[in-house]
């Protein structure tokens, strides 16, 4: 590939991350400049962009976005530094393979607190709703189980724990009272993923809720029929 | 009809579909993609637009949209596909008439819920508030009931469902798990009927949760006086 | 005055209707085409401004703006129908004379659920919040009493209703199941109650259920403290 | 410094102010034309620009904002009225000292709710969520400690409780029924924690409502494990 070729596939690939980052701004889910978006820009070997330490991502711009190897190294010299949590996003393209070509990261109050109503169980399970589809899943009744793991302080080890927990076929991953790491083949259908699952925990905590408020209490927490 | 004028009718109305995807993307009514909207071309036969399935309705453009016979055939040659759910729009088409102009789908938290809390009763019961003028139903303490079917997979059986269940004064339909079909007789009107519904579903269930919380439990659950 | 000097006080202050119109709109206060919206041009003779019957308040522009003498008919030959809620704003106006400059009528979920809550006493009762300053009332620990009147269909009833119980201190009363009707000696004073009157019921609503939520049920309901 | 480079420099602040204003804004964080806003000019003596009494911080302009000393005395000759509540960021940049650059105070839903439900304990501890990082507190399972003072109308009073519960390690601070005072040693990091506190407030209220709907008190109200 031609230097001027590469260069232009990264501004066209970040741009993608700049506006998947003002959709998710808008519904408020990066919070305290929180959060960490990236794509795939080869996969042997590993290379990728992701959204540089401490940036707001309110206001994102490509200039805010660096490309990184399979260890987190920036591949060119670059006054960015990347987010610690970039190990995470390596973890899961190296895991999930070519079905991996964005990662993005996000905290919102209902995955805050479907991860802690469900961190004793490890995982939480939704059954039966449409918006399953929107993680590419067609069988008729279908069940998801979304893995949750403790909020390790040490990336490394959280990473670990991330990467033995991931299920190809259901592309999220939970992280006790932090947020969620959702993967996609690509940076619409990542985003598309992080949409459904945020639509399933905004509806599964109010529902249960309800449940609750009359004394009800599910045979099978989380399982919702 | 000269093509000319034809083309020109096609991009006035597909237009009102941008304009009211629009609108109700800044509301997050169309989670992970989901959603469709069509609005009527011609009722004898009937012909109409209608989103093209997978189209990101919070980017909808006038070329995500296509049109289709009421067999949901293409009219012509084109690349879009039609949504699977296209069966259903062309059902509110032929039970309703003309006073069906426009059909939209939306997901949203307050259908899901309400669609599934009152989901063994079939149907949910709203009276006695000023919203339900929207629906253009002007009766003093007027009362509405609303249809919810099950989430059929097969979208033929979910269309015919659907149709037996259709009532001409309430021009919407629940989905358990899944959302609402709302008409009107032009898409103006159409939007302003989901707004209704929607208004009236999470007025519902926040009123619910308020008297369930203290172990009250409404006498005629629906039935909110 | 004239004309050209009187057409141009009516742009301008149709203008203030527009931009308030916009700013409620954006919060997602005028479901389904819901709500009006009135200035004042002159005290005597009362004449005012108000949006016209069925315009959507989420794209109003001047064009949509009446002008009305006291018995709510037009000032002028024009297209435009007045709401049948006029009579209410006149009523309004009226009424509290020179510290009515502007009537603002809005339908939200949090309006509707205290207006029902409280119905049967009659009214609502708020204490101690520093957001009654918004309503210019800057005594220390103030209380205020929102009236709560019946939705009568009968708008002239409805209007009388509503005449009989403004307090001129609290710039408000509640519509049972219907909405608010606020206003201010400016549209900007009238925007800035309003304002307070929501943030007031959201938080009543939600402090009142967290207490029901735990069986605590609060000695004088509606005093939060 | 020439008076140019202190216009420009006032300016550069000031635009600062207006952007966050903006963020806040849009998440509905100012009702009423609530809140006020300022940023540091110099450290010795105290200088800083504060929002000025009674603008609309939803439209909020550069001249809006005037500039005071320690006394919250205008610098120079101004049509503009600095807030009452400007005592309150003049006592936070006199005790906090360098670490403090802005004074960020807004009114929230959740900010309310919190500051009422544990005023008698007089703070709300939070432990062990990744948002408390947004307050640039990095230990694992970080607990930290929000004071809460009572609203008193007497503001020099308000200002000196405040003043008395400061603790340099949280950069918030609690006003019961009021809202939040936060700030950071930049305009940029005092918005962080400001997001930081609210997405924390938002969680906690609606996680202890749902323990307490299914009659789960937790051991140490505040403490969420």
């Amino acid at each position: 590939m031609s230097q001027t070729f590469l260069q232009e596939e990264r501004y066209r690939i970040a741009e993608q991350l700049v506006n998947v980052s003002q959709n998710f701004a808008n519904k408020g889910w990066f919070p305290a400049t929180s959060g960490n978006l990236s794509v795939k820009l080869s996969h042997e070997p590993l290379t990728f962009g992701v959204t540089a330490s401490g940036k707001d991502k309110e206001y994102l711009t490509i200039h805010d976005i660096l490309f990184v190897d399979g260890d987190s190294k920036a591949l060119e010299a670059t006054q960015l530094k990347p987010s610690a949590e970039t190990l995470v996003h390596a973890e899961v393209y190296k895991r999930i393979g070519a079905e991996a070509g964005s990662v993005l990261h996000v905290h919102t109050i209902y995955n805050n607190l479907i991860s802690e109503i469900f961190a004793e169980q490890g995982s939480v399970v939704i059954s039966d709703m449409e918006l399953i589809k929107g993680l590419n899943i067609w069988e008729e009744g279908a069940t998801i189980e979304i893995p949750i793991v403790e909020n390790f302080a040490d990336i490394p080890k959280l990473a670990d724990e991330i990467g033995k927990r991931l299920d190809p076929r259901v592309p999220g991953v939970l992280i006790r009272k932090h947020g969620i790491y959702a993967w996609g083949d690509s940076v619409a259908s990542a985003k598309r993923h992080v949409q459904a699952f945020e639509f399933m925990f905004e509806y599964l905590f109010k529902y249960l809720q309800f449940q609750r408020s009359a004394g009800e209490v599910p045979a099978a927490v989380g399982n919702l029929r």
